[in-house]
């Protein structure tokens, strides 16, 4: 009556703890553990390290615009300079909270500027699609094995407290999945369901990397039901346009 | 250098299908599946089900408010008047959806009223929380086994496309997780870090059960890092005047 249909693993790894600018070949380092379809979740912290996205705080010089925002708001005026310099747009300021719009497109806190895990300021990887692609490409390279990366990070959200994990960078799966048509458990379609696949997986990954202060950077998500593809990180930014909330 | 620190199970329970108001004892059912400390997820619409949290359309009373509202979002007026009866607050109205605030002070398209999986109109359970209290209870009862009980559902935001799970009913764990005051990878102190830890399970959850319609309804995490505790799903909800984009 009541039986286990799928069993899906969950793999934490336990890497090095790097400080930044190291030459680090991911793909590399975890090749031994990787298997055919695999989807391999990659902290935003380790990436940024290893990518050289990590300020130090002397060699920032602080705007006028920085210095008033960061009395406003109770931040330190060199981390407000490097948010600003992230933001493509300012969407929300509160106390020692700035919401921006990155570069990139998403709308977080402090432009996903962060000095937790890495000594300096860190910042989000450039262009997080990128770096997933790139890894994904190695991993297949090395091994022969088709997976999927994801670039993961944590993010606030508007209505519901605490962070939750996001994708910020994609390859090799759909980010967001259509499943309209597909049929109901009584044979109908399915309306208006387009599901953040990859956000879960991130969400997912989150729950065994805890604050990436265990030293688990890298999670591994085996036999998961996930539709592999041409997907982007970018692919789940809702445009400023089409926000009922911007 | 690299190795393997933690191995999460998720588990897919696939269960009969039920078409509403039969009297089931879920933690009858799930019994022999279930280990001390598992985390139990247990899909929404199950759960409306059993509660008997069904309306049949031939059944509802249309309102003028209604019928003019359902005009204008393009919705059936017997949907659109379930949604306002669901409802302490419209919070914003567009093309083919409603967001309001549903009683329990969920902010989530059309009060979480929905037509699939389900022969009629399906509400939220009435009180999320009661439920999954009730479960666990139960399930206590049953095998002596402390678990942590879960009611998900799966909600779109704000900025990001696509629904991701979350957590409305939540007993045995924290629901958020405030990691303040833990050290990171250099010693140092975490800042402002509360996790939704069970939005996170929620949507680790629904990575495997689907969109429902695969007939696993209910998902079990094995050998997660999790806090138990005395949580309740409402704890995830920012009260309005807290919240910057309200």
């Amino acid at each position: 009556m009541v039986r286990i249909k799928r069993k899906v693993e969950v793999i934490g790894l336990e890497l090095p703890i790097f400080k930044g600018g190291e030459e680090v070949d991911i793909a590399e380092l975890i090749k031994d553990f990787v298997e055919d379809k695999d989807i391999v979740v990659i902290a935003e912290t380790l990436i940024s390290k290893l990518e050289g996205r990590i300020l130090k705080k002397e060699e920032i010089k602080v705007s006028k615009e920085a210095l008033e925002l960061a009395k406003k708001v109770g931040k330190e005026p060199e981390v407000v300079q490097a948010i600003l310099d992230e933001a493509k747009e300012i969407v929300r300021v509160g106390k020692n909270f700035i919401i921006t719009e990155t570069k990139h497109g998403f709308v977080c806190a402090n432009s996903g500027v962060d000095e937790s895990n890495v000594i300096g300021i860190k910042l989000l990887p450039e262009d997080p699609d990128r770096s997933a692609e790139r890894i994904r490409r190695r991993i297949k390279e090395l091994t022969g094995k088709d997976v999927g990366v994801i670039i993961s990070d944590s993010f606030g959200r508007p209505f519901r407290k605490g962070s939750v994990g996001v994708a910020i960078g994609v390859s090799g799966i759909l980010a967001l999945w259509d499943r309209k048509g597909e049929k109901d458990l009584f044979g109908r379609e399915l309306k208006s369901t387009e599901v953040a696949i990859a956000d879960e997986l991130a969400s997912m990954a989150n729950v065994v990397m805890g604050e990436a202060n265990e030293g688990i950077p890298i999670v591994i998500i085996r036999k998961a039901n996930v539709p592999f593809g041409e997907g982007r990180g970018r692919d789940l930014i809702r445009e400023k346009e089409e926000d009922v909330f911007r």
